[in-house]
């Protein structure tokens, strides 16, 4: 949540005079995106959004995330389209960053998803898995297991500060899950890696569209849905709702289904996605200046779902029946 | 520049229920206000702005805010207009504060203001000024001469870590201004109190509205002159653009002139109006938590215009010829 650019008017003026967006007639600063400025524009021709890339972002990265959105958008998922400039360029400079327009969708994310939300996002990331066959561009996901110890050393001589033991907690978990167990030949493909409530737009009980593909990335597919299973199926007390489990793998495996290995393996890449987040937030909880008017997102939420999924013997705790996914 | 409450969706849902807006489409946390939460609001009707009043707005002020705005709006002022309820009420409570939805202005502020928006502020204020003669309610202005002891009282023994001797300086400018000098006897009448370059907003070189009534009060209409004199008229290294203020002035006195007694007043008034924010802007300064996101307003600034104020022999150095008003 965060406008880190002002923009000028001046200079907005300029940059859109590249494209056929029509008279602009507004431009608000919009609280949502942690990593980057966003900006909501009403033109003549209707609203948009313009995003401006901070540094926390890297530049190369930015024609895969761009690239992803229109193909997917091509692909039919509701989704951001990167609005090409008279030149064809979906990518160019504003007040020193990198900036692009993409359409904008109308919808509201869900503070409080329910069994009807965690099903749409099912079958949207599976229609996603699907869409994400034809793209070509490639991209390593950092913030797999290999990306996860150099978080923890950073953070690890302060970790106790938080939470009590919480070091040797991590460096537990992190020598289990880096001893060989992580699974190595799932299906892979374009994942989003970042499907949060926040990320997901509805009308009603209907999925609107989805947002924010600056985490995008190839990984294995069942990694995205150990992801929203952290994201999505948890209570605000941090217990783990099987019904929204259920409704959320269900729909899901409607539109993609997840083979043996996949949900076997489930339970682990769980595990991993919760010590992903986990680690990621106690890195900026740690770092963040004192008295910060933008707190940190909590880091021990994911302790707590990390001892969950440490607990589940088998896919079926997650609410699946013995008759497999669809209950 | 924050948005320091969130609303779920079906707080909002049910806040909406009691207005006939059509159907919600989306809402954004918007960037602008400081004191109060803002969104942007998408319905099948149109754009709307919802506020909550946080906690440095006074309740009992509200219907000052909404009233005025309602009044000057209906008096041929584009500025935002209070939304009634199917109750016919503007004022309603939402996340536990009070809540408003007013219309939504197209419209950009100008970050680098010229000539051409110091006259259109001119002109705006100076009908701004016309039109509140026939609204009935009252609102002292809390920030006036005998506010401002307050302030520095609350500062005096930090101010020198800012800017050495500004203690002194505040001290010595405070006993000047409250020393039987400020003007006691110059029309009065509903003032804007607060019309920075980010609560105007234009199309073009058109001024299309003026936002943000939350300072508006009952005082001398020339203090409003003055402010906006400290709000337009200076460059961004604080030196004083005697173009601007003529052209403010200019079109200022076509629409409402000024007597001489309230032009021999204004560099009192601007001296008075420079040290306000001055003070406002010490006391957010000095009590910024360390590492704060959101940097304040810097203070110094007001010491630069003051400094000019009072190098002012007369207000023919705002720009103004021998002949008067109009140059």
């Amino acid at each position: 949540m965060a406008v880190y650019t002002d923009v000028a008017a001046d200079e907005l003026a300029d940059f859109l005079s590249w494209y056929d967006l029509g008279a602009l007639l507004s431009y608000k600063g919009i609280a949502e995106g942690v990593e980057n400025s966003n900006f909501l524009l009403h033109t003549s021709n209707g609203s948009f959004i313009l995003t401006l890339y901070e540094k926390r972002v890297e530049r190369d990265d930015l024609p895969f995330f761009l690239g992803l959105m229109t193909h997917l958008a091509s692909h039919g998922i509701n989704c951001p389209q990167p609005v090409a400039n008279r030149r064809g360029q979906a990518l160019g400079v504003l007040a020193g960053r990198p900036a692009a327009i993409i359409t904008f969708l109308e919808g509201i994310w869900p503070r409080k998803p329910n069994a009807v939300h965690c099903a749409g996002i099912g079958e949207v990331l599976a229609k996603m898995h699907l869409a994400g066959a034809g793209f070509t561009m490639r991209r390593a996901n950092a913030l797999s297991v290999s990306g996860w110890r150099p978080l923890f050393d950073v953070a690890a001589s302060r970790a106790d500060e938080v939470q009590h033991g919480l070091s040797a907690f991590l460096s537990a978990e992190l020598d289990y899950l880096e001893g060989g167990v992580w699974p190595r030949h799932l299906p892979q493909g374009v994942i989003h890696a970042d499907l949060f409530p926040d990320n997901a737009f509805f009308l009603g009980d209907r999925l609107s569209g989805v947002i924010d593909f600056t985490f995008a990335c190839d990984d294995m597919l069942a990694y995205d849905v150990a992801i929203c299973l952290n994201a999505w199926c948890f209570e605000p007390d941090h217990s783990f709702n099987v019904t929204k489990a259920r409704a959320f793998l269900s729909a899901y495996a409607r539109e993609r289904r997840l083979s043996d290995a996949e949900q076997d393996a489930l339970p682990l890449l769980a595990r991993g996605a919760a010590i992903r987040f986990l680690l990621t937030r106690l890195v900026d909880w740690l770092n963040v200046p004192p008295g910060a008017l933008v707190r940190p997102k909590d880091p021990l939420e994911y302790v707590r779902k990390l001892r969950f999924h440490q607990s589940v013997a088998s896919v079926r705790d997650y609410g699946l029946s013995d008759q497999g996914l669809v209950a």
